[in-house]
């Protein structure tokens, strides 16, 4: 493989690659032979590990991606005949290829936020219909942490999304894709912010922070389930090896080195940030609270520096573009994208 | 851990964990960033490895589990009023809580027979209704090589089904779960009872031969299929870091690294069997033709044997057993299971 | 329409037409305005009428098709992961193309019968498994009555296979498209070998025997479902014009409509049956116990006959035909067909 | 039944009953024996006299209801991959409880409009993604005609509509449950703003005037659907007794009988309008352009009223109602609904 392909970039958290502690892992487990799909003593200890994290009712499931997390934890809560009420910009809604509709048969329904963020009041326009046969019937808020805005929620967003889903005898389900970054950027462990501040269901990721691929589905509160383990099978998450997930969920919550990664990530984010506000016409369309960058920049500039470095148009309308930092991104990395827009933005005028 | 936690036994194949080699890989691939959900080139460079065993016109698509192979390459190929015939002891048909209903929507039925083996004329009783709306429509006949009771299909045998299945205008899948144990048992290249002997759709597994996660649906003939990539994705299948599904292929198709792995796997099963044969009492109910064993012992002797061993019971009121050799199994491992087995059930007498 | 189209044969019991009463019912609620999906007085008139038959606690839905009332009883009662067991004749295996595995996303497994009725013991071979989440697990077992074969369970027969289902916490379904022709050659009332022999799930049909459509879904024990309504809407199955359907059901339960029918029609039955025996070369294979006759005769008389009647093949190796008798068979439509036929066999000697 | 209950009113076109001219025909074709699900004359003669309202390559298939025409009509053509665009206020988004999501698997992704009606333009959000695997692929437009909204969609909107949805390889899809009263709007034969306009499926209802229960898919063009027959089956939409459904199309369509029923309820719908349009404080805020009115009127009269008629709340933040008129509404229900409302008005001043 040539050096450029595999240059790092900003294209996304998921194209970087596993954090050396987890590889670490995966060869300590691999010894001996363990009882397969989940019954090994490697699988008890990582769940004990997050039940630690967040709580010790928490039941915790390991699947293989955060698509399946998201959509077996929407679907252990809502029967075909409910809908989830999120975020447009919500990965269940664009990014998951219609798998909720397709496995849970319930609906997604979505409101427009200006940040990635929902608030009670944007959910209002779904709230009706309660108890109407011809209506899908309204069961769980779905919020990311962060969002793929790359913002993230308050403790009091989440208590006052999580309060108001209650009311409606709804439940707050989190994706937790970037749950690291969120913790982060909140200074917060992850219990505050998730179990209390009433958040039902999580998916909690660690495959954009380190990881090599995995997700564990987190049903916080006891009696939000019953018969997951046959619907996780069902849907094609039981892994036969699962001592090779829990080992990366191990390493990742030892000596917090989520934290690690993540906090790297976030600040890189920032030391990007700060490069590109010093770029003239190019504009910062987010708060920047984790690992994602928005900007606008002129198209023809876009399609320049592309071909150095992969990314993602977010918006082609608005010629917003998307940039990821990533745990192993480093300040030259930064520096080097930053000096060659500077040079191209430039050139442009 | 304990030692007594991680002993080899002879439960299942995917008791055992990841061959050298193939972490090795993973470390080798763990470098720079790479495009996610396969747009690297380990992922081509993968596919390129495995059209060259299977054929170039192979349509290639990696998912994360074997149950996932199955289902999402039946998915692929029929419709929802489709059915899918297969042996009442498919793992497509009893292991997989399901899936191949839940998501493809189709039905599978099921013929019995004495080794797990499917033929053209066991299939007749199912191969009736076509073009009447009342009834699903036949359109996949699916097989598992090897066999869930050990046995293989001869070449033979696969071109007489799958010539079967084509004068109906029906598809023949192959769960390859244990392909490498079927290719050593024929000594043959994949190829020779795959492409080359009518099959036109391959789940092609390694977790059970080395590997540690990660299965390839194999379209083996062109136009089979349209839009899978959208079901891979709606079927929450696909890999972000791919790179690392793609690293194992590489291994266990590098100088053969499955043969090897399979190879002794099978030679341990014969060992197996040969001391099994010669404890009295003990009875071996099917061929040995790659890694399963099964047996009938005495149910208490089973019981306290299986205090020592963790295995599967198959048939409880035949007192049915089943046991399986791994890539990892030593000759160590076999005589110091026999020896005891031996022991107990002259105790017995 | 010339009258040879409209000559009534031994197809099936749906080729007839309706019943006078009934269209003189529906001609009855036409007037007026009424809420539609069933928020109207005759549904709630009908619906008390049938639970003055089945008991004051059924829960009943109405729904379109016997195949609607199949499926969406089960999918209310079994999750996706769970498998219903029935006769391998059974209408919800062999002749609803897939619609409750593509419904309710579970599993269908069967077992061969002799004369289309199950019993305990021929479940064991699917009793197993329980709590293991590689297999479906088993959570209905679903009967016809009349069968598919013309043959009708007795009370003692439900009881045990009730008492069977319960003793593993599973609920007892009862397809009932030919209820009626049960109750009169049983010579009970519906609820004697339903509710009171413990059956959970009933298909209480009537279109078989004189109705134009509609069937009712009828939960006979409280706890089985929640939230049904929206589970029948979200299935396609919520009359807007209810009362429609509604205006049947009180015909036919008015002055004992559905005895009437099913007496003639079973009589017609018998008379059919006393004919054919005494054609010499013609077998009947199964008891006529409803109004359902099989019969083995010589495939070149049964193609000849077919020019002037049209009626199924049932088994084409065995050259088994079904015949059905209908609410408006009369004795001169019998005497014809079997004088036709003996003219036919005694030809062809 | 006392007539309180009985009386006409607002609420629905499917509160009404059925039309006499329909319940004759249901009478006229119930003679004989004719074979069922669809291979009788009657239907075939119904289907001719479709085939010469939408043209002679359209293929047709009776269902029972609306909302079974759109999601049928939907799965044949879209696979689970894909999505549907619609308008926020369509039927298969807010009164199906999900059917479309859960039988085709698809996304129905929305866009707000003042009227109903949708326009190329505000689709833009959804037009992007295309053959990317994390988005659902967009495949069908689908509007409604008349609207939810009671407006009707011009031949141009149509066909601009089409054109943009092909110009996409997308199909357009038309919800035509009130289909008679947007021709008669137009003054227009069904096919000049179906087939002709370039519309691509329909769901060609009668229900809502003056029919009993039954739908027609039509798929207008060759080439967009195959396996429809085991779709249908498999979603439980197939009539044992299908001639009842084709009398009721083949009374609708004898002498325009679906013109008067849709003139009729237009122009009382009109009436209501204008003595609507006379009282004061009542706001009627979409084009009466079919058979729907919706008003603002003040919510503490909006429930007196209703104790009277019971109608519809449409947006309750707005205090917004829906009245629908019907085939049999007469000027005398108009005049007594407008009468006390107007007094009721007066009195709350």
């Amino acid at each position: 493989m040539n050096d450029i392909i595999l240059k790092r970039g900003f294209a996304s958290d998921n194209n970087s690659g596993v954090h050396p502690a987890v590889i670490e892992e995966l060869v300590s487990v691999n010894r001996g032979h363990v009882v397969g799909y989940g019954g090994d003593p490697f699988t008890e200890k990582a769940y004990t590990m997050l039940r630690k994290e967040l709580g010790s009712e928490a039941e915790i499931f390991f699947v293989f991606t955060g698509t399946a997390a998201n959509v077996l934890g929407l679907a252990g809560a809502a029967r075909s005949w409910n809908s989830v009420l999120t975020a447009s910009t919500a990965h269940i809604e664009g990014d998951e290829c219609g798998a909720p509709e397709k496995f849970a048969g319930c609906k997604v329904l979505t409101v427009d936020t200006p940040d990635g963020k929902i608030r009670p009041e944007l959910l209002k326009r779904h709230m009706h219909g309660f108890d109407f046969e011809h209506h899908s019937q309204p069961a769980v808020i779905s919020i990311s942490q962060a969002t793929e805005m790359g913002t993230v929620y308050t403790v009091d967003e989440i208590k006052a999304l999580a309060g108001y889903a209650h009311s409606y005898n709804m439940l707050l389900h989190m994706d937790g894709a970037r749950l690291a970054n969120a913790a982060v950027s909140l200074g917060l462990p992850f219990r505050a912010f998730t179990t209390d501040a009433g958040v039902d269901i999580l998916s909690f990721g660690g495959t954009k922070n380190g990881m090599m691929y995995g997700e564990a589905v987190c049903f916080l509160r006891p009696g939000i389930i019953s018969g997951f383990k046959f619907l996780r099978k069902q849907g094609m998450q039981l892994a036969s090896k699962m001592r090779f997930i829990a080992a990366q969920y191990i390493a990742y919550l030892t000596d917090d080195l989520w934290k690690e990664c993540a906090a790297h990530s976030n600040t890189m984010a920032k030391e990007l940030e700060k490069r590109l506000r010093e770029i003239g016409g190019v504009t910062i369309t987010q708060k920047v609270e984790s690992n994602g960058i928005f900007i606008i920049m002129p198209p023809e500039v876009a399609e320049r520096i592309s071909k150095e470095y992969f990314f993602y148009s977010w918006n082609e309308q608005l010629s917003e573009y998307r940039l990821m930092t990533s745990w192993d991104t480093t300040s030259d990395d930064v520096n080097q994208f930053a000096d060659l827009l500077a040079i191209m933005m430039s050139e442009k005028k």
